[in-house]
């Protein structure tokens, strides 16, 4: 269990593993998604897509499900910033009704050096599907709040 | 000027660089999509984000104006698949109404080994504003087809 009042900067231990999910992907949503931001035939054309398995899910909305999953993990008095990401990939299709689940691996923490109110946190992001494969995986590099500066 | 029938892999010169943009940050698109995918408050909270210089693009957001101005470029025939992206990072705040643009290198390219219709190419894409800043960039590694196998 998290602490109540939100994960700090002082309660990430690295090689803990946290969970959320999952989250089934709504046709509707990934074609209107892909529409607005990433309208090729595989991700928007269903009849295109039929011939190649289906519809398949944007790297770009695969990204979004993270988001909306780590929004379910109580980081949001904390995070200050994303630094960045590394290592993205995708390493399979995801379709309409694939249940995704994410998996976060902390990897790293340091304190700033220069600002005593925060530290700069690493982990591994993984969304997997519902047979447990890896769909997308990435480290990701953010400042966070200490509680207790 | 790209072919008229759009970038193949032989199109793809190394250290070539190709220009896209700008597009002007939308405020209501903005906080609409961070309401959905990452709505912390310095994305969606406007009085609270006035304490700090303003409201802040979310970078998914950055993201997904960089797969928009990708999509002005003629690649729609040609992109298989993404492979991943590598050292994304986001250099500094991009805000309601910054101009982004979007420069693109391409840094390698080879033909597959087992399927010969296509090859990996890679570019670095950089996402500037209007002062020339750079606000965020990646590696991006793509599945491309040939024009010619």
């Amino acid at each position: 269990m998290p602490p109540a009042d939100g994960i700090y900067f002082e309660d990430v231990v690295v090689g803990a593993v946290l969970h959320a999910g999952p989250y089934v992907i709504p046709e509707a949503e990934l074609t209107a998604f892909a529409a607005a931001w990433d309208p090729l035939p595989m991700h928007v054309d269903k009849a295109y897509a039929a011939a190649h398995g289906g519809l398949t899910a944007p790297g770009l909305y695969l990204l979004a499900v993270k988001f909306r999953l780590v929004h379910t993990l109580p980081f949001q008095n904390s995070v200050i910033a994303s630094i960045g990401y590394d290592e993205l990939r995708f390493h399979r299709p995801a379709r309409p009704g694939d249940a995704l689940t994410l998996e976060l691996t902390w990897t790293d923490k340091r304190r700033s050096r220069s600002k005593p109110d925060r530290g700069i946190v690493a982990g591994r992001y993984t969304l997997n599907n519902a047979q447990g494969e890896a769909v997308m995986s990435h480290l990701d590099t953010v400042l966070m709040r200490l509680r207790q500066p």
